[in-house]
């Protein structure tokens, strides 16, 4: 394809993006594709010539746009939110159109230098202490995979350059709460320590936050046993209920054992943009990394998660390459971001978290976070006054966990809970199958109940008023 | 941002990255940026307030643009190709458009499912058996890591879900030519296998291709120590020359261990495309894993790597996690990518390889991999004939390694070596500061060489006439 016949075909491309987002409110918001829907109205054999533009487009529109969620929707409130905010986007197409290649400095300069403003904006705009340095990763899960890995190789003084984990003569230990991601468990077992060595810690029965004392029982115990804590995974912000685990006390009893900790704020790390809610992130300067996404509820456009680690000397002597062809004569002066993570290559992703930055600007993301905090509030308020609706869980930022108990099934009696199981799966099918709104169903202390999170980038209090609207109508008219 | 905003922002971008490409030729191929001047550029507080978009592209023209490597041009021969199809641009676009959100099938239906599309268009498209089942990763580096954690699990049966790796009495060993890639000892150590388990395996003095007898003698020596050979890394297209390691013997040889077979053919995946370079991947399908790059030669925008494996039920068995929020009612019939890769959340990359396939067409980029061959056998015949250069390695692919050995360094004297490396870094010097090419030296049986890789999509037979004239005339005039 040249130049002329790109800028033909982009310039539609961008009203057609445009367009999808002035009218994703009118799209439902769940798809209803069937599982293999999407392949067989795509499949046939591949292609052998160019095939004109416009039928690309036409297939955007007859399937691709009604086989996916539309996160972007105002009636978005399943998982987290995932906002692409347009600035991100425009920032998005820069880097491809550029085409650099990072795999080096030298190979762009640019790349990692711009890497490096946009890392150090974000934690000087978050508060953290100025040690912390960060860079772009895919995902939270890879950010917890490689603060494992470092904390393996602080743990066992880099065992990878000696015989490795099998070498190793004390058993490594890893903790984290009960509630924490599925990423942390997934990170500890691909770090080689082995299910038998994670410790999932109790939390407390009320804020479903990990519990210090059981933290601090559980590595006594290990060490009793003649094992090693290696490693405390402390969510800020988990993905049930955005609890907050109690960092100060996890790093304090970490610290009497020289296990690396690692805070998981995937989500939650947002809300480090708003003062006012610092104190949820107390005591997260005396951890040794960080990751969070604002590819989540800040809104610059997957895949941008962040990790930020203190020390920096340790990660790259655990991470770094050197060869001869990837050598050049100002390697101590500069930042080599290959050797802060797992991949070689990296797009120019620091350019969607620049112009995100730039063209929208802190303070409205500020304000729109603080809209989405409101909304929650009010939710939950609404939850609290209404008849046969509970709150689950502490509304620390933006998810309202909620579960609705039918007359029935209230009062003095026993409650039948896998009834009340059924009909919350039955009340949140009916809302989600409406298409006006998406939430999601998930287990909380073994029972189901309903997290709405709230911060779509379109979403308003209107939506929320609607969404409240239909959730009651039918949790409350079917199933009472 | 509005959609509205958004619309007249990327209708400019648009036309200035046409304009980009238009005027590519013309820029220094090498970014002449000092360490620390793009950074000083465009330091400052975050931004608070947003700026108008055109200081926006003014920056990208004032900064980014000098401050990268331009591997667009195609004076561009440096380390592999990294072409950025402009119709592969357009869909990474749609991508950043849609801003989907891909964590489960359910999450984005299309986007798991143009994925299995794609993935099946290129298994076809490369000549692999119908068993293999492909997946987009963001590099052939976390491909080969994926690749060692699934070697690694397979020959302990799953200890991740025991006491992890420390747990495993016989101590596995992992194996890779000595011109292996910095991304598989990174992956092996990563992996927790430790260095003193990895083999680095002679090569032929000729070809540097893995010798066999040397794999076999390796194996057998670490089996009558009690050790077990866990995995082989067979390199097709080494990054130093393209060198082909003889698979069918490795796979053979492998398979009297056990041993997992991971194929890194990062480079030269590319070639698979055509029919008559099928020669140099004979024997991948009786290994267990293959990675390749579009984002390389074939020249889908970065990240595009795709891991292709033959058994997907223990991938996922290593991978996998289902939490309760993840879960949905066809889970037992659609594909889960989260639990092929290290990644939860997952970018629509899907869509760049769909646009590049079907706007480009699999028939233009293979004549287009034609050109870039023919070129490198016209290059190593010239240097080949010309006196005083050397064609060091076969040219099984698009790259050809060169020294030039000056007049008064040549004959039946004893070289002297190290004025032979400074002759080569000298000239190679010259060359890319003339911002009109850009080779790389790399070392080769520790003596420094130069790389030219063919393969900028906008290289020309005319460019690469200009280029060896370029660097006879730094090599020969000057070092003379």
């Amino acid at each position: 394809m040249t130049p002329e016949e790109f800028r033909v075909a982009a310039h539609e491309l961008v009203d057609w993006i445009a367009d999808l987002r002035l009218r994703v409110t009118d799209l439902p918001v769940r798809s209803e594709a069937a599982p293999g829907e999407v392949r067989a109205a795509l499949d046939g054999p591949a292609p052998e010539l160019p095939e004109p533009f416009a039928e690309l487009l036409a297939d955007l529109d007859r399937v691709v746009v009604p086989g996916i969620t539309q996160v972007q929707s105002p009636g978005y409130y399943a998982w987290f939110p995932s906002n692409a905010s347009l600035a991100s986007v425009l920032g998005d197409m820069a880097s491809s159109g550029l085409g650099a290649l990072g795999i080096t400095w030298q190979s762009a300069p640019a790349l990692t230098e711009v890497e490096e403003v946009v890392t150090e904006w974000l934690r000087e705009l978050c508060g953290l202490a100025p040690e912390w340095r960060g860079a772009i990763h895919d995902t939270a899960s890879s950010a917890c995979l490689v603060a494992m890995l470092v904390a393996r190789e602080r743990a066992t003084d880099l065992s990878e350059n000696r015989g490795g984990l099998q070498a190793e003569p004390v058993p490594l230990v890893v903790y984290a709460s009960s509630q924490a991601h599925s990423s942390v468990p997934k990170a500890v077992l691909l770090a080689g320590f082995g299910r038998d060595n994670l410790r999932l810690v109790d939390v407390d029965p009320v804020t479903f936050a990990m519990d210090p004392d059981s933290l601090r029982a559980a590595m006594a115990s290990d060490v009793a046993a003649g094992r090693r804590p290696a490693a405390v995974v402390a969510s800020v912000g988990t993905t049930g209920t955005t609890a907050v685990d109690p960092v100060p006390e996890i790093v304090e009893i970490a610290a009497e054992h020289g296990a690396w900790v690692h805070v998981d704020a995937a989500m939650a790390g947002s809300a480090m943009l708003l003062p006012e809610c610092r104190a949820m992130f107390a005591g997260v300067d005396g951890a040794d990394s960080l990751s969070w996404n604002p590819h989540k509820w800040m809104g610059t456009v997957l895949d941008t998660s962040l990790l930020y680690v203190r020390d920096v000397a340790h990660l790259v002597a655990v991470m770094s390459t050197n060869p001869s062809y990837l050598r050049s004569a100002v390697d101590g002066e500069v930042t080599q971001y290959k050797d802060w993570g797992i991949p070689l290559g990296r797009r120019f992703r620091a350019l969607k978290l620049w112009f995100h930055l730039r063209l929208d600007g802190a303070e409205a993301i500020r304000t729109r976070l603080r809209r989405d905090l409101e909304n929650a509030r009010w939710l939950a308020e609404q939850a609290q006054q209404a008849p046969g609706w509970e709150v689950l869980a502490p509304v620390a930022l933006q998810t309202v966990c909620l579960r609705h108990v039918p007359e029935h099934l209230r009062g003095g009696t026993a409650v039948d809970l896998d009834a009340l199981d059924a009909h919350t799966l039955d009340w949140v099918e009916r809302v989600n199958a409406s298409g006006r709104a998406l939430v999601t169903p998930a287990l909380l202390a073994g029972r189901w109940m309903v997290r709405v999170s709230i911060g779509a980038e379109t979403t308003e209090r209107r939506d929320v008023e609607q969404l409240w609207a239909l959730a009651r109508s039918a949790a409350e008219e079917e199933g009472a």
